[in-house]
């Protein structure tokens, strides 16, 4: 929380107000139930923290221990908080506010204090939250190993015949059976479905010869993992070899590419050229990456136009894909950590191509 | 969607930006993945609904049928899509937000469109989602009998010598059983932590003579459960049996204050009349209960200043509580719903004192 403080004064701003999120979590420890009573931590430069509560929550608050690192303020049902909290920020000032905050509350918030500016602490939040410390790191990497085994198990059943769904719950036992505490996701995209880089797995049949997307993850500790691999069940379908081969061409690349210094936007530009040298550009349809913590897409984003330079303890993931509509997608996928010369791979599981049952 | 936009132009507004929740679910049925990308439904009277959604979710969107009810309108990372969202709603107006989108997308938008008002959406959606119809009252009474059943069977195991947390993991197992697709949340409070109305539970060994608040629900077919039940293990302890009598008492009497056309805040005045005539008015932290659909807490809210007059096919918990620092909570809900005459209980396990092995 004080370094918090101290970079959004370095940002010229009066303060931040966080809200329930992981934002939360990384500066308190503290998580509330998600519902709809305001919650909201108020952070200015040489001031000590505040934390207005729900009343009915003081109680779990103090349990919980940020009672000890935030004065509570609570505030009853029926009553406005909003008023309430514009109080405590000043007539003025510029208040950075969390990125998932409500916009009920946002909306709240300006109304009752119109003269304050509101920005998103995008800025200030996740830039300390992108570099991760060594225990970070490791939770990372507890995650991460847990879904290669996963992954390694799943490869190993029979999947021809199986609904996505059924897949979709397998993984997700696999994941809490190799030490997740949490299930965050499953995807798997099995044929045709493989080229919707979202796919909700549902009730089709995996059959021979067919592609199948599994993408999937988990929390360890709070931290997430998530890893992507592309399967073949019996035989491989027509283009998949070639196609396979630019994406594990182009995520390599783009590993080979990061290092401290180097813009994330490079990171992406280095997949993006593998694919676009291919033939295959306008179906690589998404960022090459995404940033990976406490929340599972956090910065920093590996997209065009993100010009952050990369520094040492930032993780992230490096996804390249290709989408073939009406046939297959292929997408591989490793979280990176970077280090003080280049970069780690927290992901060990194989990339080559791998024909399964 | 028709009767949003209606009720938006009845409004003042020019119309509703919906971003995933339960709001876009009631509107649409879609519910694509949690993440920061930008989705939003843009409803305007007499237009055609418009779905921004991000290009690798666009064949999710068609595949999930929302492509057929609105017109998709993706845009691709890198790209900035707040500038094309405030394209959309034109260079002036008045737009209501769905309340649960994120402040990053509303800061963006507010940026994009400055001479654009925003204003929460609940008076048109909520009130809209308020009045459940037959379907919905349908699946939020499979919902409460099956936390009653689960409700039922706990009650009938030992309770005395296990850890709250492990009382909450069989509760969840036992929401499942009895029919919910999905384990919201499970709170187990023994002893002391009962004064904590939303604890968490944990590693505490529940004894005999010991208060257990139990306050769980799940979802069927999205929508939501809530039932809350205090037992006694083996023997009540001191001062108990009068507490339980007069939260029993006010539950009653606020069930029993509801009908067509009674401000919410009068349910909530009656409740609270009864347990401040026995002098715990103060212990007494929270509203009398919530309105419950597809988000657990939803309008209207049973709260001192909402004049909202209720209508039948509302339905809402009434759940008053008096919680006693470093003795018990004691709390007994119900969920119930307004009837062109009166109101209907969907909970139906025994309010009456119950003590477990």
């Amino acid at each position: 929380m004080r370094r918090a403080s101290r970079e959004a004064a370095r940002a010229g701003l009066s303060g931040l107000i966080v809200t329930p999120s992981a934002d939360l979590i990384y500066l308190t420890r503290y998580d509330p139930p998600p519902l709809e009573r305001l919650t909201a931590l108020v952070l200015r430069p040489d001031r000590d923290p505040i934390l207005m509560v729900p009343e009915l929550e003081k109680p779990r608050a103090e349990h919980d221990g940020v009672g000890k690192l935030a004065e509570l303020v609570p505030w009853r049902d029926g009553q406005e908080p909003y008023a309430r909290l514009a109080k405590l920020l000043g007539r003025r000032g510029r208040y950075a506010v969390s990125d998932r905050m409500p916009a009920r509350h946002l909306l709240g918030l300006q109304r009752a204090a119109p003269s304050v500016a509101f920005e998103p602490a995008a800025g200030v939040l996740a830039a300390l939250r992108a570099v991760k410390d060594a225990a970070e790191i490791d939770f990372l990497r507890r995650a991460a190993r847990g879904a290669d085994e996963a992954f390694g198990r799943i490869a190993d059943e029979r999947l021809e015949g199986l609904r996505e769904e059924q897949v979709a719950a397998r993984l997700a036992d696999l994941l809490l059976e190799t030490g997740h505490d949490q299930v965050a996701f499953t995807i798997v995209a099995s044929g045709p479905n493989g080229a919707s880089p979202h796919h909700e797995p549902g009730g089709r049949t995996i059959q021979g010869g067919e592609a199948v997307v599994l993408d999937f993850g988990g929390r360890v500790g709070g931290y997430c993992s998530d890893i992507s691999r592309t399967v073949a069940v019996e035989r491989t379908p027509r283009e998949f070899e070639d196609v396979y081969r630019v994406v594990q061409e182009a995520q390599e690349a783009a590993f080979r590419a990061v290092r401290p210094g180097v813009p994330a936007e490079e990171v992406d530009r280095t997949a993006r050229a593998v694919i676009e040298r291919a033939g295959y550009g306008d179906r690589f349809v998404h960022r090459t990456g995404h940033g990976i913590g406490l929340d599972e897409h956090e910065e920093p984003y590996i997209v065009a136009g993100n010009t952050t330079p990369l520094a040492a303890g930032m993780c992230f993931s490096i996804e390249p894909g290709i989408y073939l509509d009406g046939a297959f997608g292929v997408r591989i996928e490793d979280i990176v950590t970077v280090t003080d010369t280049g970069a780690e791979r927290l992901n060990h599981a194989s990339r080559d191509l791998r024909i399964t049952a």
